[in-house]
């Protein structure tokens, strides 16, 4: 929305600190001490972040791991979460489910503040993490002559949000119960030049990090493993929700664990995206834009 | 209210690090490499935490303070600030109070998210900061034989509170732009066998704090500094929005900045608090509950 790129730009220029750059849209890197902290902050809000009816167990799930996907994107092992929770309804699911994440992704609990009051509920993560590597993996640092790589598949949300809402029967895990890819992120992190993680939409998510990078990609769509029917290939593209990890490296790097190659990295050309050959337009329609 | 105890009970209960018994009542401390962090997060909930129309600015500042109050009472600097924004009207007005504050206590902005959605707004600020001093104060140090002591006053908040609402003309800012201790509680923290910040009312706070260290404290009302006419004494040692210190500290202690003793700590009795010589019944009454 114009209005929330507006407000984060005014944020940006009033952020005094370099990690601030990444406001909104990436993690904060903090050095201390003789640590590199990340640091991840991702709120979710009542019909906008999730469906009527859904299970409450589910979306503290979802809450924990899109933080940790922040993290794992960083190669950062997590060392802790902070909740902000507003009190309501299926109390008690909500916390199954962040049990069972936390238990999941061996993360405690650290602290956090409850409230409550009317309308919409809004429940916020910060999430902590040690980085392993230096200097931390960003969305910035892909180059000219780099292949693209995606860890993990596409399209499995998707299919799992169309299961969810009565549309088909696929596992709705992948929608319900992400993983976020730690331990590839971790092992990944020296071998990349840029790394995020795919919330928002494949094709979207690539853009950005063209545009962060001051290069194009090129990407082949054919090559993307998509975990839905072939003929959904173009929209598992462009849906969000899977975390699997977008990142560039040398095509010479022996990465350390599975990944697919995608696309390369090219000059700066007429857009920062090219999809079989063709320069994208715009980022409309390539992904989820909030 | 008895949901959001319940709530934070069983969130203790499934907080696995020990850092989480403090939750959603005091700052979580974290080892790390060399360093002792210190991570607060606060949340405020429109027509909850503020005034319908006030200023949005004033409601920044106030997000920012109550934070780094949770900082100043462990002692800690404050490293940067996490902000989750929920869009809506006035969003420069907060931009404005955001800034001002950050530059008034010398502290940036790290990341954070924004969203949008129907409903209240709830905004979160994450602090992070570093220990000035190890152990690191809680609430559950205080020792018989200690005296109890105030570095700041109370009562500021509910007379600009009061002159906010149409009531008297007496100075807003001590509601409006409270002003964390950061520097006091840092000097303190060498000295102090508790400390913690007064934000939901210096009687209410001092019940929790007996509790907390398993003692009495037994305060003597006329000693407490407060910043109101003297008929409304017993209000101000009610009234939350303060943010003054409030710890213990062996009698003799040279305390390296003004606090003003009002009372000591005894053997625990058959309450929490004495009150000018008298038990009181429960906590009822002693402050803001929430």
């Amino acid at each position: 929305m114009n209005s929330e790129l507006a407000l984060i730009q005014s944020l940006r220029a009033i952020a005094t600190h370099p990690a601030a750059r990444g406001l909104a849209d990436d993690a904060a890197v903090l050095e201390l001490g003789g640590e590199t902290l990340v640091l991840t902050k991702d709120m979710m809000v009542e019909d906008t972040h999730w469906l009527p009816g859904q299970s409450m167990a589910d979306v503290a799930w979802k809450l924990v791991a899109a933080n940790l996907s922040d993290l794992a994107a960083k190669g950062a092992e997590p060392v802790g979460v902070l909740l902000g929770y507003s009190l309501g309804a299926d109390d008690d699911a909500f916390l199954d489910g962040l049990q069972a994440a936390l238990e999941a992704f061996d993360v405690p609990l650290l602290g956090g503040d409850t409230v409550s009051g009317g309308g919409a509920r809004t429940f916020s993560l910060t999430a902590i993490g040690r980085a392993t590597h230096t200097p931390v993996p960003s969305r910035t640092g892909a180059k000219p002559g780099d292949g693209v790589y995606l860890c993990g598949s596409v399209g499995g949300a998707m299919m799992g949000f169309e299961a969810l809402t009565g549309r088909g029967d696929a596992d709705q895990n992948p929608f319900t119960r992400p993983t976020p890819l730690l331990a590839e992120g971790c092992a990944l992190a020296p071998h990349v030049s840029a790394m995020m993680d795919v919330s928002d939409g494949l094709l979207l998510d690539a853009w950005r990090m063209a545009e962060a990078s001051g290069v194009s990609l090129a990407i082949e769509g054919m090559q993307v493993p998509i975990c839905a029917p072939e003929d959904r290939r173009a929209d598992a593209l462009r849906w969000g929700d899977d975390y699997a990890l977008l990142f560039t490296a040398p095509t010479t790097a022996a990465l350390p664990t599975a990944a697919t190659r995608i696309g390369s990295v090219v000059a700066v050309g007429q857009a920062p995206l090219q999809l079989d050959g063709e320069w994208l337009s715009g980022p409309e329609g390539l992904g989820y834009q909030h």
